[in-house]
């Protein structure tokens, strides 16, 4: 079923009350520069996150969880061993627990982009990265081609957003330069993605919803913020806070 | 001695102001989710942090404090080693040094539960943790009979405080629902509660003094706060301008 | 060459704007507590931060970075590997990448003070420190005596900030209280010093530069604060912002 850019809008918000009122576990494996900022961009959207990384407690966290966030930044290799219990934890599973990728910096680190590969492979319900990320990720494939190939959501952050299932795409231009500016940001809305995906089957719609809501609650920030410290704590009220008609409002979704 | 709700007021400032003027040193083992936080809270407080988990520095540092924080979030090895090694700096010490436990999600893991109740064993002087971690860690006592076993103040927080010590308990109503939207909160309170060990001897007085103060001071931020992100700010704030006045109007403590 | 006082102020700026301009990336070895703040704080000045200390990946991001902060504070082994392999990589590149130690807390463990000893004698540019600090690690020389030697720039914050080379010496009395209520307040500083030596290869301007630009953006950051915690973010605002007419206002520095 194709969506019209101004359905998105509806969709997003009934996933954003969805995650509110059900309040997903979210489990993370990120870096220790994102946990606290990406535990309360969870709180805020309505998920409930857990971050251990010990490997003798990360099945157990995975297992309990309706998401796994797995982001590659300071990538050390007690991390690498959660990462693989956690993830052969889900698959051990009867229900399907969706996971995103955030392969942050691989495009900085051989080491970290030969694992990033190997991760895709384990099929991630959506990759989200930046372009540069993509380049080394998707070893020269365009994004929709790479998506095809992993079976993933593909979600391309930056000026404007892209998602692709490989079929259908969209174009998400909400945002705000202050965005780049706060470390952990992407980190927090990968967290976000994950928590849309526990509560929406369709994962193309929950990936659109996610970019979407985080980059209108950036939009709205900006109006509070003096700068990138206030910003990044203005954000975090604004998904909080966010509601129908301010989505309506600021939403710029194109096919 | 038993004592009226009304002076709780009084006993509270009165331990605040000697954390002020004599700032005690905590060190904190605590989950790398929260250890930013919970220096800054400490700090706010009056109090002098230290993060420290190395194996070969933990035994210095915890000697040097003047209470210690064991936070089990983010459990890993060294984290279990260091817990080991600090303990063991304490009790060889002749003075007092008064420690806290804060059993964070021992609801979900089963490793971290049976390490919790070890812990326990060696006699933290107050145990805070909320009801889900409770009813597992004392295994189905009730919290009066727990304490009295651990030989602990046992403070238990949710949308009520409780404190006991097994033969007397307080409950404070105090705080705000947004405390459960910032990551890192009951573990900031937990160490502000150290501090409070460190200047008062009677540990049920210093214990729900803490509870009070901290549970004002998320009331009067919430008054500064647009969402959950600004609160987690203004908390910091509102506890490093705390003052008798403010204590006194808005203390709910009950018997 | 002599500065004269007068110069300093367009002497920062035209390092923040190199800054600002030419993004240098700056890789930080540094505590957990500081790691979210220290990346917050590089983005606010302009430069480009990364924060792994993966053993296997240390090397590469230290090769590909224009300035490296080696910070001491929460010291594991893990730490300890990373920070001899980021310096290793240094040394065997062509181009010159200055490096800032930071020895958090020396004074505290002797352990960590013999390690801070063993990276002096592999030359950083600059050594940012406070009194207590430098009182172990320069054992009794003055700081003039201590920088000559070490043939590194020391910087001692505190009240009023002293920067010697052993041959000049400023003072720079910019700054507010407030700045030792923060945690990781002194690690981020120590991140913008290297990012200013990445721009300017007199390292003497550079951290003149940088103590001047940290102490002023504080001093306008409590002008928008009511605590510390609203401090701690109204100063990475205030950096971000900093001009030329607030820097030519406030700068107090004297020779």
């Amino acid at each position: 079923m194709q969506m019209h850019p101004g359905d998105w809008p509806d969709i997003a918000m009934s996933v954003l009350e969805r995650v509110r009122t059900r309040a997903p576990r979210v489990h993370c494996i990120t870096n220790t520069v994102a946990q606290a900022y990406t535990a309360n961009m969870l709180l805020a959207a309505g998920a409930v996150p857990s971050m251990t990384t010990s490997a003798e407690e990360v099945a157990a966290f995975a297992s309990g969880a309706d998401a796994l966030l797995v982001n590659l930044g300071t990538l050390d290799p007690e991390r690498g061993v959660a990462i693989d219990r956690a993830l052969s934890a889900l698959s051990g599973q009867s229900r399907v627990q969706p996971w995103v990728l955030d392969p942050v910096f691989v495009d900085r680190s051989a080491t970290r982009a030969a694992f990033a590969a190997s991760l895709v492979a384990r099929q991630p319900a959506a990759v989200r990265l930046n372009r540069a990320e993509l380049k080394t990720l998707a070893a020269g494939q365009d994004a929709a081609v790479f998506a095809t190939h992993a079976r993933s959501i593909v979600a391309i952050s930056g000026e404007t957003d892209t998602v692709t299932d490989g079929t259908q795409s969209m174009t998400i231009a909400n945002g705000h330069p202050w965005m780049a500016k706060v470390t952990a940001m992407g980190c927090a809305g990968s967290a976000v993605l994950a928590a849309c995906l526990a509560v929406e089957a369709d994962r193309f719609r929950a990936t659109v919803s996610a970019l979407l809501l985080f980059g209108i609650a950036g939009e709205v920030a900006a109006q509070h913020a003096r700068g990138p410290g206030s910003f990044a704590i203005a954000i975090i009220d604004a998904l909080a806070a966010l509601d129908r008609d301010t989505v309506l409002r600021l939403a710029k979704v194109s096919a």
